[in-house]
């Protein structure tokens, strides 16, 4: 036994009391690019379940990937990513948007034939349009998208429970292998989640309305706020009711990966946040004149989609 | 032992173990007008620390009567106001806030020489406006707001732990009696709750950005997804991530409530809400323009806020 398989037994008897190599890896090697939340937990997770025998991650800064090695979630830290590529039989990049076009030029050489090579990123036709020209032939490119999440980040952050009966959407452009998208959606089954796959247009879209603009919206009241003379700010702060407390968690999410985010799926989030301006244009008018019944009319039609919510369990 | 001495020891038992009676209550006898979810938790508290001897509730639903009396968390029903303030050492108001001035007159000539006359209504200059005028000498007026509730309404949704650790705000007009404020206090802190004595206006002011403007926003967007094309309303319901989730539940709040408290609270909300969507249409052109940098530093702004927060206690 090396001190790499003993330091992944112990994972995974204190956190599910499973022996890997029970069961046959689903992808060997994993190589995580970037070591944030979402990587973390990726790794928490595969090593938890047995779903690879080996991972390596790579990031920008020697400190995570430090921090990484340290907390037991990759095997091996490797700097270049290109090296930390190779031989890889999943790659899944967990990266800032914004850096997905680089990289994927640099990773591309090494990339070995017949690995996944997937991404985690929150826009979709954007990492199609970044990622995909550098794909080499025998290389199955498998965007993903999990739609897991908390405010906080950094490689302290992550936790194998992550993905439990959260969606993972997959949007492989047309003439993806099915058996590479299969075997990606058993990967993220195995850890929890459940699979929809979609065209990424489609998936954009709807991202745009349940989190883009909620996160946009929280982002500037929170600003708003934070522009108040400091007597109502401080008691802003002191009675936070519900609404803004949710609010300021939200707006507490990671800057950079939202600000890439906001620039990637640009024009869906502002038609969303167009339509919604004029909404709560038509509202402010509603109460400044006094449309008592055009105000209840409304509230009460916005109840059902919570309905609607619940019965899907997502609430 | 008579019936209703029977009810309250049982409730008493099966909820915290306290025998009623063994300290002198703050006020022997409460009136509960409207039984709602404010309403029905006041009533489990005080019957639970054994703050009052009797309750009496009123209603102007029949059905929402009966299950009061029902459930247990009222000794009596009245259904005439006037006729169940009678003799009542605190009366609270807590129907929606467009019914508080014909109340107000209703119960005035009833109202017993030395009571406190409070109220849970979530804007206080308007309660003011419209009960002041009508209270008679002898009578001690004290506004209160708890900033707590749940997306649920009805004489089913209370409990009796609501208020505890949340802030109960008083806005006692000028030259109401301290020993009026001090007993209402103490009948909130009993409850679990922490007082704060503020002017109506700073309070209508800082809740319109903690609560109102976060309200109506909610509102909006839940609205929003409801109009979009039917295709893409059920994924948003499908996969309602975070952001959103949060939005559909506070969009699902009592729709008579909030119509009023928006239009009570008119002027201050309509002006968050001017703030709000210029700080919006700033940032929808940062957007549109590409400016990373503006975006970034936002969003590390609003950080600061949720740990002021965090350390407030309050998340």
């Amino acid at each position: 036994m090396t001190s790499d398989d003993i330091a992944r037994t112990a994972v995974a008897e204190t956190t599910s009391g499973k022996v890997p190599g029970t069961s046959k890896p689903i992808f060997p090697r994993l190589c995580l690019i970037g070591l944030g939340l979402i990587a973390s937990s990726v790794a928490w997770a595969a090593k938890r379940d047995g779903l690879v025998d080996e991972i390596v991650g790579t990031a920008r800064s020697p400190e995570t990937m430090a921090r990484a090695v340290e907390l037991g979630f990759v095997d091996r830290a490797v700097a270049d990513p290109a090296e930390a590529v190779a031989g890889a039989d999943l790659v899944m990049l967990c990266t800032p948007l914004s850096t997905f076009a680089e990289l994927a030029e640099r990773i591309a050489p090494n990339l070995k034939p017949g690995a996944v090579l997937t991404d985690a990123g929150s826009v979709k036709h954007t990492v199609i349009k970044d990622v995909g020209p550098f794909v080499p032939d025998g290389v199955h490119f498998v965007p993903g998208h999990p739609i897991a999440g908390t405010e906080h980040s950094g490689p302290d952050s992550g936790f194998a429970d992550l993905f439990k009966g959260r969606w993972c959407i997959l949007t492989p452009p047309e003439g993806t292998s099915a058996e590479a998208v299969d075997r990606l959606s058993e990967f993220w089954t195995s850890m929890g989640a459940m699979i929809e796959v979609m065209d990424a247009e489609h998936h954009d879209k709807v991202l745009a309305i349940t989190s883009h603009l909620p996160h946009l919206i929280a982002y500037t009241i929170v600003g708003t706020a934070v522009d108040l003379e400091e007597s109502t700010k401080e008691a802003v702060i002191k009675f936070s009711a519900s609404g803004f407390r949710d609010f300021t968690r939200i707006a507490a999410s990671d800057p950079t990966m939202w600000r890439d985010i906001f620039l990637s799926n640009r024009e869906a989030t502002l038609e969303m946040c167009q339509r919604f301006s004029e909404d709560l244009t038509a509202l402010q008018r509603a109460i400044r004149w006094g449309e008592a019944d055009k105000l209840h009319e409304l509230f009460t039609r916005t109840r059902a989609i919570r309905r609607g919510i619940i019965d899907a369990n997502q609430a």
